[in-house]
């Protein structure tokens, strides 16, 4: 499925450590110390919406899905938040957050809240590392 | 694909109002005066997270589809914002929201922002009776 004219925006690549490719979309992680936070981008060129993948939603639906029970289990949150908003960054990218009911912002969104205290950074690479290997991502 | 087991989390119930139902979900709408705000819900009893839904995340997905395209051509938003968040209502529910430019919390999500001012009823009626149309969802 590769997409020769797609490129991570510069935001997207300023903000969070890359976890890996799945076979649709690059997979990244954002340092916050509360909430494991995972990205899901698609690798397609001119994606802003959702319905604009087209019939490439289903493999990022299920992209979703993994990268849902993988986040899950390594963190054992009480809920995902998942979201695509893309207010800021319009090049589309679906948040996949864990959440636990004693976190700071429980029972409210973490999506637009910003700065978020971050974890350190050996702390984060473990943990990218773990996501790695959980939903098998290629290394870019 | 009905599944007896599943009734409308009454919390849902009382903050929408019924667009109809579609082949997987439920169309709910949400009266907030300056975000056109559409909820899908799954018909599936225990569904809390999407990847609960398994194979049944391919329909939701096409639902999602269908929705946004309706909503961006009702209301030549700028940005659709979709979300399943879950944190207070269990029930797996996607929010999709037509988002402007000049709306007041642009570009805040508006996620988790209550109260939100509503608009008329009789303007809200006839966006919901245009939704219902456009997404040929069955009135209930």
């Amino acid at each position: 499925m590769p997409d020769p004219g797609w490129s991570l925006h510069p935001q997207l690549a300023a903000d969070t450590m890359p976890v890996g490719d799945l076979a649709l979309s690059r997979l990244l992680a954002i340092n916050a110390a509360d909430y494991p936070w995972l990205v899901l981008v698609p690798r397609r060129a001119a994606a802003v919406e959702l319905a604009d993948l087209g019939a490439d939603a289903f493999p990022l639906t299920a992209e979703i899905a993994l990268v849902s029970l993988a986040l899950k289990e390594l963190t054992h949150c009480d809920k995902l938040n998942i979201a695509a908003i893309g207010n800021v960054v319009p090049q589309l990218h679906v948040h996949i957050v864990a959440r636990r009911r004693i976190d700071p912002l429980w029972p409210q969104p973490v999506f637009g809240v910003t700065p978020l205290p971050r974890t350190d950074a050996a702390k984060f690479e473990r943990f990218v590392e773990k996501v790695r290997k959980s939903v098998g991502a290629a290394p870019l």
